[in-house]
């Protein structure tokens, strides 16, 4: 993810390949091993052979090591909406962005899986990721009222599309699962055309 | 709301017509002048003319005076929804029981507005909303697949569900609206159909 970066904590300038990386692994590992809420950040730097401050070069605190992708991820479907073409729809033009979300998880299936397990371990962060798709949904419904979808049209298609991708999501990583993202999407997408023609 | 009550904690047993509504009452007007945080369960009661421990056998804390009604409204969605006829497909079940709360609320529209005034001045509260909603669509749900309605469709229909219902809601407490819930909620049930039709 990050190509390395040079630790000027250390005093001497010194190469840490993947400090992101290493940081995350060691986090999921502990959140796993004892629980979110007992692991510290100190732990987190030490399992990862790096120091707290670099740590927190990179994340605000530990809850960031989870969801600190939610910027990327709103700016992923909101770029997505904005370039589908002018002519499409509103759920078309959210199913291609829900085409270009998968497109970025498709290849790391271990660590979404991982990040999926330890969140449905502990309610409070249940609740900040409910509060992430929410925020996400509104982003979204942004978007496509900049295309010129109008209320309520707008929110009711992205929180779909936000339903869509949290169940497709859940199925992706659950271990039995051989889909991908995308497809496990279109057919919840397929769902929902045929629950509100019905 | 309630009938009337007896304080026992005043040493002689006495009327305290209406504790409840007092209470929310006195609440609502307190975190509108001061703010939610701000604002204590020993003011409350104050104004309201109540002792503290009168304030404590209906509530548990200030924010159960905002969130005390999430369990009616769950059991009310989900009755509706079970109640519904065996050959109503999902969203139609879900209509019947967006018409069934719109009849609960329509004649408290002056304390809904207040309300969501009160949730929309605290991000704190908008966040517990937020759960609040996302506990309610997964019962709802629950609901649809007690009726035989499979995943993904019990998911999608009920978070559209309760998404057109926090629209509908929203637009319904507006000062300038005219129209009533259920209307709203109709409208914006047909504005789904469209945009998955579309």
């Amino acid at each position: 993810m990050s190509p390395g970066v040079i630790d000027y904590a250390e005093g001497v300038a010194r190469w840490q390949p993947d400090a992101v990386g290493r940081l995350q692994d060691a986090a999921f590992t502990l959140f796993d091993e004892q629980g979110f809420d007992r692991t510290t950040v100190a732990e987190i730097a030490e399992r990862a052979g790096l120091t707290k401050r670099t740590f927190f070069r990179y994340f605000a605190d530990k809850r960031e090591v989870l969801f600190g992708g939610a910027k990327v991820l709103e700016e992923l479907f909101v770029t997505a909406i904005a370039a589908a073409p002018a002519a499409a729809a509103p759920l078309d033009a959210m199913g291609a962005a829900l085409d270009a979300v998968a497109g970025m998880f498709e290849e790391r299936r271990a660590g979404a899986s991982r990040r999926q397990q330890i969140i449905l371990a502990n309610p409070e962060l249940q609740e900040r990721e409910l509060i992430k798709l929410a925020t996400l949904a509104a982003a979204v419904a942004g978007a496509l009222r900049d295309r010129g979808v109008e209320e309520p049209a707008a929110t009711l298609t992205a929180e779909a599309g936000v339903t869509i991708f949290r169940i497709a999501f859940g199925r992706w990583v659950e271990p039995a699962n051989r889909k991908t993202l995308a497809q496990l999407q279109r057919e919840a997408l397929a769902e929902l055309r045929a629950v509100a023609a019905g």
